[in-house]
């Protein structure tokens, strides 16, 4: 706390407040990533109790019956407060309306139907049977309705924007929509376009080597120095799901998942990760277990990802270096090595109907399709029945093909079986942020590209740092866009970059 | 809770605080073991931030203003209250009392004064430079002292017995000391004994294999096994100091050290940490996160980890099961893994002056010795700059001889340095309870020592369950000595223990 804060007496509880928060919500990632990488089963429903405690407390320190007195209190005296205790205290108040505008309740029989409805979900996509999900999820639809409703009329958002805002504050649908609508018209024809270009290439050749986990492990460690971590500030492990724990100033560590049937995902994922903790090693320390020293959003989070993965990790300058990292950590016969088969074995467009695997033109068009869906259920437009013919007539328009099943059609995910709604647009903003940067940083700094040949991402670091990392939550998402590229978020930078990599450069 | 409990309102409020702070104990318990075993460096400073703001919200909810008013009305209704709900409102009152007892600037500046005592603690045990260690301990101790004062009147407590309240409910001097002056009187001299008795064996015939971490971990994790665990509710990890995660159901991992110079560490340590364990996965599941289903103690803890390593795991019949396994762990000659060799170099006694690598029969007094000076520490009957001399003193009268200096005397332990009084009696009392039970069980049960000589504790673990681990706090600690070997704890068991063992059985 500065000198400034102590005379503001609000600002200062409030903000002391926040920060046991921040700490108690970096305590409950440390407890869950153990969860998905070193817990015995046993003490699963231990740990479930723990991070409710934990959530529970969390919640009486965020929507305390003064909050919104003192948050009032605190603005009365703005000047006795520094622009990032100004910007916290904008944070602060977004946290606290969030917290308080749904009754605690409504939170817990939320919490209850989702529990339920996992189970349900899981059996209903193994088994492909949507009546089963479709019970439950009925049942959850209307409580989610009312929460968003009660911190729509608190923020003064629609219900759908304001579920957006809890995770992505300053995306609306308002800021989202013309982008989609750019995506939707534009990648359906580009997608079909590279699909009819690729078809003349030659099928790249299998890869072959030694893929144990334990040889994945080792590579996965060479990526994770190249993007730019330490043993000190890092480490990988292995869990069901790739993720970064984030909130936990100096402790960057990530989990990927090595399949030894499919030695591409743990080279993308470890990328991928690497990019969230290189955000997360970047946030300002002095700002640190606050809420304006937290990331900017989802959206900025996976623009860090998809910048390391996407932008930088599949470029044909990296796959220069990497596709001899990759020999040297699997043997096996040469020819497989060659950058230019790898980059032919990375570059392959639209096959399949799964979101996770998805290549980089289809992936937006997965999440435009989800968008327009979950929208439309939680307003009440679309039924619960009338999902699976919605999803496939949409599937149709998008790809040009329907999934033969719900199981790799509306079923797929697990996000609105646990009452994520608001969440999926991130997945392709960040993208759309992440190519509007590297095109920016690229051009600023021609050098990446050498590095990157290189497998050294420090130019590429001293770009992105200060225009994002270090900005942490002290300015608005559409300051942060504008400030680092020099214009607001718009698709173009994602299509230009699509058309470049998958039609203009040459065949592999 | 009970519907009993709905007709006492005030212990329906307490207990589910106090369940709440259980769960964030549980929490706070797993940061740290993660801080042993996973975390990279760089995360130190924020996971001492996450763990502080975990003690910050616990200590507001066990010593909320209205807690001691509460207390009383939930007493004025005990007929409301089943026996375990009026136990745990007896463990509630005395936690209460603790956390109240002592104002939160008091603790802050403790755990100020403790965080800057570790390092020049560290350094000043690596230089043999007591006076370095003694600046800030003068500093820490009358900061100690008052925390104990206003502990002890709070409740009705010596401020020692306070402190030992603390850890080991129940446990007070006025119950150690006759004990401990019992041990004092008989261990020097039969140590003397014991050790010109081994002056006419033939030396241990060196143990020679691979000793490499991954074998160790092997074979610990075939011990595991042994003392009654599975992977479903335990694990086994490498940390600095063996230790066990304690008040989280159905997760009982721990951890030991693989010193590649001395294979005999980590084999019993895991067997005491297995013991720990054992206790933890044998409380009641229906009282888990309360404070009347947590742990009786420090000493009862202690008794069960001992129970297992060196009344059952350095018996003469484990020995002859363990001696082939050490074996097959670690290849080599074989005529170092027979059972009698394996025997004779772990029964060796009388060498070393550090607590943590003694034997049976001197580490009771190692105990003693730290007892009677921090006894007279926070007494003020010692002052820090005497505290050397009079280390060596006692050293030489129990046991025939003084430290080389400081690093190896009274500069060896961290504890004085992480302000634990009151601490160290639950070693050599939990080695006392340790035997008083191991006896009665073997009377009860001789079929123990026949499961022993398999490897097999089943007999074992059923004559302990429902005497210890079942129990948890729903008893005192005296009335579950006198429950479980019809007697109150003293220091005749162990004595016959040790002579039976060490002057009674065959040599090697």
């Amino acid at each position: 706390m500065t000198d400034r804060a102590n005379d503001n007496r609000a600002y200062a509880v409030l903000s002391e407040r926040f920060s046991t928060a921040s700490k108690l919500a970096a305590a409950r990632a440390v407890l869950f990533w153990d969860s998905q990488t070193n817990m015995p089963a046993g003490g699963a429903w231990g740990r479930g109790e723990q991070m409710a405690a934990i959530d529970a407390v969390s919640s009486d320190l965020l929507a305390a019956p003064d909050a919104l007195d003192l948050l009032e209190e605190a603005n009365q005296a703005l000047d006795a407060l520094t622009p990032p205790e100004q910007a916290n205290l904008v944070e602060m108040r977004r946290m606290a309306r969030h917290q308080a505008a749904a009754p605690k309740a409504l939170q817990v029989e939320k919490a209850r139907q989702v529990a339920a409805l996992q189970q349900d979900w899981l059996a209903a996509k193994q088994d492909n049977d949507f009546p089963r999900f479709a019970r439950g999820f009925e049942k959850l639809l209307p409580v989610h309705r009312e929460i968003a409703a009660l911190k729509g009329e608190a923020l003064g958002l629609s219900p759908y924007d304001a579920l957006m805002d809890e995770v992505d504050p300053g995306l609306t649908t308002a800021a989202v929509e013309p982008i989609f609508s750019d995506l939707e018209a534009y990648l359906p024809a580009l997608l079909a376009e590279v699909v009819e270009r690729q078809a003349g290439w030659a099928a790249p050749i299998p890869f072959q080597g030694d893929f144990s986990p334990e040889r994945q492990r080792l590579l996965s460690e060479v990526l994770l120095k190249a993007v730019g971590h330490t043993n000190v500030n890092c480490r990988i492990d292995s869990a069901p799901h790739p993720f970064a724990l984030c909130g936990s100033p100096g402790d960057n560590r990530f989990t990927t998942r090595f399949d030894t049937h499919n030695i591409r995902f743990a080279i993308m994922a470890t990328i991928h990760e690497a990019g969230h903790a290189l955000y997360e090693a970047g946030l300002p320390r002095d700002l640190a277990f606050s809420p304006v020293g937290a990331a900017r959003g989802a959206t900025t989070h996976e623009s860090q990802s998809l910048m390391a993965e996407m932008q930088a990790g599949r470029s044909r300058e990296f796959f220069g270096w990497l596709a001899p990292q990759m020999q040297a950590a699997f043997g096996g016969p040469a020819e497989a090595w060659s950058a230019s088969n790898v980059l032919n074995a990375y570059r392959r467009v639209g096959h399949g109907f799964i979101r996770v695997e998805a290549d980089e033109i289809s992936y937006p068009l997965h999440i435009i399709l989800r968008f327009r869906l979950e929208k439309a259920l939680l307003s009440g437009d679309l039924k619960v029945a009338d999902l699976p013919g919605a999803w496939n007539e949409l599937s149709q328009k998008l790809f040009g093909r329907r999934p033969p099943n719900d199981g790799v059609g509306c079923l797929q995910d697990i996000h609105w079986a646990m009452g994520l709604f608001g969440y999926f647009p991130n997945y392709a903003l960040g993208a759309t942020f992440a190519a509007q940067l590297f095109e920016r940083a690229t051009q600023d700094t021609p050098a990446i590209y050498e590095g990157l040949a290189q497998g050294d991402f420090a130019a590429y670091r001293d770009w992105v740092r200060p225009r994002i990392h270090e900005r942490a939550s002290q300015v608005s998402f559409a300051s942060l866009v504008e400030d680092a590229t020099g214009r607001p978020l718009s698709a173009e930078a994602l299509k230009r970059h699509l058309r470049r990599r998958y039609l203009e450069e040459e065949a592999p």
